[in-house]
């Protein structure tokens, strides 16, 4: 069962930072929130997203699970206005979902939970090193890596968090000194990561004014931020790439 | 003989709004104002325009009829602003329209009007309901519509306006109630209207803060609204498409 | 030797400039300046363009020359924000420029100065005609006459100015006289100009108050405007075209 009411930008921002890792999701639905574990295709990036009861402006459910294709829901909130309020309906016996806005009823069709890959299991990962920053800085050092290579070295230096993207022959760096950053717990980091699938994932942290990166020694990046005004939470797991030459 | 001058964004509009069934059309132009009747090539929609002399900041007409590509005069209207004055002057020897703008002046030649098909006799149909509502609420549905359909069926149900369009799977409706509309006379109504058609009509109809639907069962239905402040109208009629289903 | 920094915008509005004639230019860099002559591969326009000392923040240079490929600039000046400062500094051994905006420090290698076309001689022509005008006039003329050919004929009649294009069977013209020019040194000036080149030339003409044209009888034009509040200027020099028929 569910039965709820949110802000449809609220909704639109949190479809918008899960569809960066893939299209048809399973939400599992409790009476604490909806959350989603997701794998991209290829493998490469995980989403971990919770959206809790309290984002909601009413919130009613029972434990469930159902599938959806996000595009589908991406499309009918484009013609949302901010302000708008969603309410959604699960009705589990024809599996559809029903959405109203501003007098708008729509009657979606759910996927079968069964034939979406599963969720994946997270793995426990010792990342040693953790540098909380604006989600800005961090869209920046990306836009203009994406200028100048397919792939980015994110790392810690002392009291230093760095990006750097080198092409054939020009390069690009942004060094953030303690004083920049907001928070750093320095150690042993330095790694390469896919610059495709970062400028996705930037799109969404852009809005977040806290950004925690969580890194390691050609380990995997975990970036954390709040959605939903601190009352939900997007994880993304993102494998490193292992530097030829 | 046509000397006349009109606010440039009030013409645009009303280029605009007769650009949505044809791009050659027959300018009936009396002293009464520019009148036109065209229909679409393929014989689905019409659209019934006048532009009164009252719309003009200045109108010197008498009777005569000119033949316009219609493209040709948005593409030199998009270079004005908002509050220009436009000047046109027929000069009906060498068949040419003089156009004046902030200084830039166009001589655009005019097509002969016996190569533009003729002007469609208009039925006269018994369209028992009418829908007095916004502009806006109209365009929010069709926009709704394409995302799941390309057709959308329009109807009243007792005191209950509604558009529904139906996908293979999903499905959006919107109702409204008396409360809702500016005006309602209520009967027996229920027609599908195809949105590559609808999505172009409503285009214009955005700027509309009332738009009168004229409805019947398995009938076309006229879409009205003013422009030019009062001082002009366009109508558009829309043939039904057949359920086959 | 350079060592230099400048706002944002005034080096994005520069290289906009230049980028409208070739990609790859030689910049000559001494104590008063960075200056370059440039022709557009097909010998039709040449850019002559200086900024002056006075234009930067900072200004350090001894007396040397290098190779830029202008997109590449572009790129990373898309980055920027309005009031950013951009720093630079050229690596004379390296043959590598450094640049740093908030932060993020681009490193940029250079093109061989001598695998670039050499810098072009420019022509000492007698151009009897001068009119000064608002960059948004002349922008306006040009693109009202895109709609209708791909050439325009510029000209001096009198105490008037005009330009006009004409296509098969429509015709554009702006006339402006002498009070509606900024100033007007009148004589014997006709000439025929390629809209494809002048639709790229008044990209950054468009900013400019004030214009200066020189013209004459079936001549190039030279086309002057100040760019950074004085501190700099750019002239373009673009071939008449032959009128057949």
């Amino acid at each position: 069962m569910l039965k709820a009411a949110i802000n449809a930008e609220l909704l639109k921002d949190s479809i918008a930072a899960l569809a960066v890792i893939i299209d048809e999701v399973r939400f599992k639905i409790s009476r604490e929130g909806i959350f989603v574990k997701a794998v991209d295709p290829a493998n490469v990036a995980m989403g971990i997203f919770e959206l809790r009861a309290e984002a909601f402006e009413e919130y009613n459910a029972d434990e469930c699970e159902i599938g959806i294709d996000l595009n589908k829901i991406s499309d009918l909130l484009g013609i949302t206005e901010k302000n708008d309020t969603v309410r959604i309906e699960l009705d589990e016996n024809s599996q559809k979902l029903l959405i109203d806005v501003g007098g708008l009823s729509y009657t979606l069709s759910l996927l079968d939970p069964s034939t979406i890959r599963a969720e994946p299991r997270v793995p426990q990962l010792e990342l040693p090193v953790k540098v909380v920053l604006n989600g800005l800085d961090l869209r920046r050092a990306v836009k203009a890596s994406e200028k100048i290579s397919d792939h980015m070295l994110m790392g810690v230096s002392e009291d230093t968090f760095y990006m750097e993207a080198k092409g054939d022959t020009d390069q690009v760096r942004l060094e953030m000194g303690r004083d920049q950053l907001i928070d750093l717990k320095s150690g042993d980091a330095c790694s390469l990561f896919s610059l495709d699938y970062l400028s996705d994932i930037v799109k969404p942290v852009n809005k977040a004014n806290e950004v925690t990166l969580s890194l390691g020694r050609d380990f995997p990046i975990l970036i954390d931020f709040e959605i939903a005004n601190g009352a939900g939470k997007v994880s993304y797991l993102l494998a490193p790439r292992i530097e030829s030459d």
